[in-house]
C-alpha cells in the first residue's frame, strides 16, 4: 500500500492572500460556486475581489484531503435526480493496467463509486439538455462561475463591455443559466462532464465565454505513484489549470487513474489510443475496434470527461504529410497513420464513429477531436494535410451533434504570427462554431527552451480571436519531462495568455483584476500587487531579494528606481501640486469628461 | 584600482556550438562584419549556418580582452577619413560622477580616446550623408549584417518572402547599401553612431529591417564597479541584445560610462535627464537649460550613440494624466512634469529643441524621442495624455530631420492586444514614419513575475506590426533590479518576439534559421537542434535533466514520449512504408508538386 496517499505530499492550504468563499447561484441556494477571494489592504477602500477558482478543496483552509475517500460530490445529487442505469461496469482486465506484474500493481482507489449510463433514449448529455430546452444545474453553475459570482450586469461591467474588438464572437455583459444553454444547444460551447465523475466542479468552453486552459500531465515510461500523480494534478489546479489531460502510458494506468479521477475537482482527458495500443503491446498495427471500443467503455466508467478522438487521421491524408519538413507530430495521428498505412485501410476511428458517438453519449464523454495532422514547425503550418484533416472534423463534428455528443476541435501546433488567424476563421467556418482547443501555436522554432513563450504569443492571439481553451506548453516542449516548476511556469505563462484574451475580446469581467492590480500598483500597496497577481509567492520572492525588510512592503517607492527617482511617488506630487495650483474652478475644467481640451487638442497636429 | 578590470569576471569564448566568422561586405575586402556560424552534424548535409551576432569581440575563440585598452576600433579609418574637427573636450567636473569624494572615485577608462566634433556646415550625421546621396561605410557594413552575409538574393529567399504580412511595410529579398541610404534619407531607419564611438559594430534601426531589441543595464541607487558594469553589457549582448541602454544614476556615472563605451560593440543609448538631476542633487525644480546641455555635451564626446529625450512632456499635457489609473510612469516624464508644474511654464526641452538639435548633430548621436507620458497600466493605454505626447513627437521629428538628426521614437508601456495596433498606426501616422521603439507592451497588467511573457506578446506583435526595436521586459519589472540570469531570460524572450516578428513580416532571412531547427528536430540531431536556439546552454541542460547519458543524444526518441510512442520516428516509418507502398510511379504523383490532389482535394469541404 506504500502507493497510496501520502497526504504530506499533497499540497494544500490557501493561496497567499485569498481564502476560499462559496457563491449560490442566483435563486439556487444549493448550487455553491467556489471563488478565491483577495482582501485588499484598508487603506485602498475597496472590496475583495473574488478570483475565478480551480484548485478544488485543497487550497480551503484547514482542508482535510483524503485521496482514499475521493473529494466531496457537488454533482452527486444532480446527476441522482436524472435516474440513470446503475451498472456493476466492467470488470478490470490485466491489460488495463499494462500487463502489470501482481507485486507491482498499484491498488485502485478505495474511494466509492457507483457506475452510471444513460439507458437508450433518456437525455444524458449536456448538449441534449441544451437541444431539449432543460437548463441543468451545471449550466446555471457555469453561469455563476463566469460572472464571477456578480450577480447582475452592473454599469462598470458594460463600460468596460465596450472596450474590446470580440471578431464576431457575441459575449454578453452578464451570463444567464439560459445564455448558457443557448450556446451549448448551438454546439459553440461544452461542458465536459461525465456522468460518472460526480466530484467535477463544471467549467465551460466556449467562444463566449472566459478563454480556458488545460495543462497535461503524465508519468510517461516510468511508473510515478498514485500520490505522485494527484499530486501533478493539484498542483496544475492551484495555480489556474481549467481542465486536465492525463497522457500516462505504461503500467498501472488503468488504477492510477482511477485515484486521479476520485480526486479532481477539474474536467480529465484522456487520449485512449495511448491506453489501446499499450494493450497490444505497443504494436500499432494490432490496434482494431474491440480493443478500441472495450478502452473507450473502460474510461468513461471511470468518469473521463472527454477524449481526444483522432478520426480525422484519414488514408488519404497520409501522402499530404510526406513532403513536410517534420512530418506528423501528434503521437496518437501517427499511430492511426501507422495503422492505416500497415493496413492499407481507411482509418477504423473514421469508419466506426458512429459507434463512438453512441458510446461516449451513454456517459457524455465530450469528444475532442484531435488533430493528429497538425503541424510540427513553421513550415508546416497551415498545408493541404492540416487543413484536409480539420474540413473532416468539421464533417465528424455534425454527426457526433446528431447523436448528441458535445464536441470540441483541436488545433495546432506551429504557426507563425501570420498565419494564426487564418486558422481561426478556418475553423469557425468548416467546424461549424464548435470550441477550438488549440495547441499554442509556437511562433516560432527557433527557442528551445523558451516555447512555453513562443507559443504563448501565439496562444494569446488565438485565444483572442476565438479559441474557447489553450493547451499549455512548459519550457521542456521538445526537450524533455516537465518537472514541478515547469508545470507551474507552463500553467501561470498559459494563464496570462488566456487572461490578455479575455482582456482583448472584452469580456466584463476580465478588466476587473487589472485595474485592480494598477491601483495597488500606483497606490505602492505592495502585499495588494503580489496577492491580486497570478503567483504571489513570486511576485513576493521577487521583490525581497532586492528590498526583503517588511517596511519597504509599504514603503512609498521601490528598488528599480529608488525613492529620489520613483516615478509613481513624483505622480502623486504632481497631483497634488496640479491640484493646489489650478484652483478649484480650472481644476474642474481640466479634469472634467473632456479633460484637457483646454490646454490642448487631442486629435489632429 | 579595485574597480577596474577583473578579467575573471568577463564573460568570454565562443557560444557553445558556434564560432565568430567575419564575412566582408560585397566589394569592400576592408569592411568586415561579424557573424556566429553553426556548423551542423555531418549527417545533415547542410551547409554550416551564419546567425547575426551582436556579441562583439567577446566571443571570439580564444579572446583577449583588456577593459583598459578598450574593444578594437572598427570605425575609425571611416571616421578619420571625414576629417572632423578634434577637441581638447570638456573638462570632468565634480557633479559628473555625482559628487563622488576622491577616495571613493572609480577612475576614467585609460584607453585612448580622440574627441571630434564636426565643424558648422560639415556632414557629419547618417541621416545628412543619407540625403546627400552619400553611402558611408556604416550603410555598406548594416547592409551586409542585414543579409545575413548572403552574396546576393537568391531563390529561396525570394520563395520564403512571400510568405508574410508586412503591413505596408517594404522589406526587399536582398539589402543594398543603396537601399539603406535611402532609408536613412526617408527617416525610416537610423543608425546610432556617435563620431566619438569607434568601437562600436553598426547596427540599424528601421521597419523595413531585421526587428531589433534594447536591453536596460544600470547601477540604480547602489554603486557597482567597472567591471561589474561592462560585464552586464558583455552578458546582455551575448545572448541578442542589438543596443544597450545605460540608466545608471548617482556616483562615479561618467567614469564607469567610460568603461562602457571604450568596451562596447554595440550602440549605447542614455537618458540625459537622470544625470543632470543628479547635478542639481535631486531636485527637478532646479533642472535647467545650462545643467542640461552641459550633460548632452559631456555624454556625446564620450560616444553616446543615442539620447532619450523627453521633449513631448509638455506643459499643456500633464492635467490630461491626473485621472490617469497610473499618473505618469515614465522617470524622465515625471520628472519634466514635476519641472513644469514647478515652475508652471513649457517644457525648456520642447523650448530648446532646436539647441539640442545642433548639439547631439555635431555628434551624430541619435534622438530617442522619450513617451514621457506612456501608459503604465491597461487602464491608461490609447489616453488623451499618451497622443498628445506623440503628436508632439512628430512635430518634432520633423524639426529633428530639419537639422539634420537621426531619430527614433519610444512607445508604451501597457497595451491590451486589441489597443496594440492603433499604436503602430497612430505612429506611422502622426510620426511620419521615423522608426518606433517599444517598450513591450505588456498585454495585461496582473502578472507580476511574468511580465517579460505579459510584454512578450505584445511586443512580438508590434514588431510585426512595424516597430523596428524592442526594448526587453524582466521577470522582475515592477518588483526589483533584474540580475544576470533575470537580464539573459529578458533578452533571449525579446530575441524570440522579435524573431517571431520577422517570420511573421516575410523578412526573407528570418525562416532559415526555424527551417534548420525544424529539419535538426526531425532527424533527431539533437546537438544541433540546441546550437541552432536562441540559448544552447539551456536547451541542452533541460533535455539532460531527464536523459542526461551522451548516447541518448544520437537516439531516434527522446524523453517526452519514449521511443515506442514516438510520433517522429513513427513518422519516418510513414515515410518509408508509404515510399515502398506506394510504388515508384504512385510515389512521384502524391509527392509532386500537387501533392495529393489524387487522393483529396486540398479546398472545399
Amino acid at each position: 500500500m506504500n502507493v497510496q496517499a501520502k497526504p504530506a505530499s499533497i499540497t494544500t492550504g490557501p493561496i497567499a492572500g485569498s481564502r476560499k468563499i462559496f457563491s449560490a447561484a442566483p435563486g439556487r441556494a444549493d448550487i455553491l460556486v467556489p471563488f478565491r477571494e483577495v482582501a485588499l489592504h484598508p487603506s485602498a477602500n475597496e472590496q475583495p475581489l473574488p478570483l475565478y477558482d480551480t484548485s478544488g478543496p485543497y487550497t480551503e483552509e484547514g482542508a482535510r484531503i483524503s485521496l482514499e475517500a475521493g473529494l466531496p460530490k457537488p454533482r452527486a445529487p444532480w446527476i441522482a435526480g436524472r435516474a440513470y442505469t446503475h451498472m456493476a461496469g466492467r470488470a478490470v482486465k490485466p491489460e488495463d493496467n499494462g500487463f502489470t506484474p501482481e507485486d507491482r500493481l498499484v491498488p485502485a482507489c478505495p474511494a466509492t463509486q457507483e457506475i452510471r449510463a444513460a439507458a437508450p433514449g433518456q437525455l444524458v448529455t449536456q448538449y441534449q439538455f441544451a437541444r431539449a430546452g432543460i437548463i441543468t444545474e451545471e449550466m446555471i453553475y457555469v453561469a455563476h462561475r463566469e460572472n464571477l459570482g456578480r450577480m447582475c450586469a452592473h454599469e462598470q461591467a458594460s463600460a468596460l463591455r465596450a472596450d474590446g474588438e470580440d471578431f464576431g464572437a457575441a459575449i454578453p455583459n452578464f451570463i444567464t443559466p439560459e445564455f448558457v444553454r443557448a450556446e451549448i444547444a448551438a454546439g459553440r460551447a461544452i461542458i465536459p462532464a461525465n456522468i460518472n465523475h460526480p466530484e467535477l466542479e463544471p467549467v465551460i468552453i466556449g467562444r463566449n465565454f472566459l478563454v480556458k486552459i488545460n495543462a497535461n500531465i503524465g508519468n510517461s515510461a516510468i511508473t510515478s505513484s498514485a500520490a505522485e500523480e494527484v499530486e501533478k494534478l493539484v498542483w496544475a489546479i492551484r495555480w489556474g489549470a481549467d481542465t486536465v489531460m492525463d497522457l500516462s502510458t505504461g503500467r498501472n494506468i488503468h488504477n492510477i487513474r482511477s485515484w486521479i479521477l476520485r480526486n479532481s475537482p477539474v474536467p480529465i482527458g484522456t487520449v485512449p489510443i495511448y491506453q489501446a495500443l499499450e494493450k497490444v503491446q505497443g504494436d500499432a498495427s494490432k490496434l482494431d475496434w474491440e480493443v478500441f471500443k472495450d478502452t473507450l467503455i473502460e474510461q468513461a466508467e471511470q468518469g473521463v470527461d472527454y477524449f481526444t478522438i483522432h478520426a480525422g487521421v484519414r488514408l488519404a491524408h497520409i501522402p499530404l504529410t510526406a513532403r513536410r519538413v517534420t512530418g506528423i507530430v501528434s503521437r496518437g495521428g501517427s499511430i492511426m497513420a501507422q495503422w492505416c498505412l500497415a493496413h492499407h485501410r481507411e482509418s477504423f476511428l473514421y469508419e466506426r464513429f458512429d459507434e463512438i458517438c453512441d458510446i461516449m453519449r451513454k456517459y457524455d464523454v465530450s469528444f475532442s477531436l484531435g488533430d493528429g495532422l497538425r503541424p510540427g514547425s513553421n513550415a508546416d503550418a497551415n498545408d493541404a494535410a492540416q487543413f484536409a484533416e480539420l474540413e473532416t472534423l468539421g464533417e465528424l463534428t455534425k454527426v457526433a451533434w446528431d447523436k448528441g455528443c458535445q464536441v470540441m476541435i483541436e488545433g495546432p501546433g506551429h504557426v507563425p504570427m501570420h498565419k494564426i488567424k487564418a486558422n481561426m476563421e478556418k475553423q469557425l467556418e468548416v467546424c461549424h462554431e464548435a470550441p477550438f482547443y488549440t495547441l499554442g501555436p509556437l511562433t516560432t522554432d527557433i527557442a528551445p527552451g523558451y516555447d512555453h513563450i513562443t507559443s504563448a504569443i501565439g496562444a494569446a492571439m488565438i485565444g483572442w480571436f476565438g479559441t474557447a481553451m489553450l493547451c499549455y506548453v512548459t519550457p521542456k516542449e521538445h526537450l524533455g519531462l516537465p518537472n514541478r516548476e515547469d508545470v507551474k511556469t507552463g500553467v501561470i505563462t498559459y494563464k496570462l495568455a488566456a487572461h490578455a484574451a479575455d482582456l482583448a475580446k472584452g469580456h466584463p469581467a476580465a478588466r476587473l483584476r487589472d485595474d485592480a492590480v494598477s491601483r495597488a500598483r500606483f497606490e505602492f500597496r505592495w502585499e495588494d500587487q503580489f496577492n491580486l497577481g497570478l503567483d504571489p509567492d513570486t511576485a513576493r520572492d521577487f521583490h525581497d531579494e532586492t528590498l526583503p525588510k517588511e517596511a519597504h512592503k509599504t514603503a512609498h517607492f521601490c528598488s528599480m528606481c529608488g525613492p529620489k527617482f520613483c516615478s509613481m511617488k513624483i505622480s502623486h506630487d504632481i497631483r497634488e501640486e496640479a491640484s493646489r495650483q489650478e484652483g478649484l474652478a480650472a481644476q474642474k475644467a481640466a479634469f472634467a469628461e473632456t479633460g484637457g481640451q483646454l490646454y490642448v487638442p487631442v486629435t489632429g497636429g
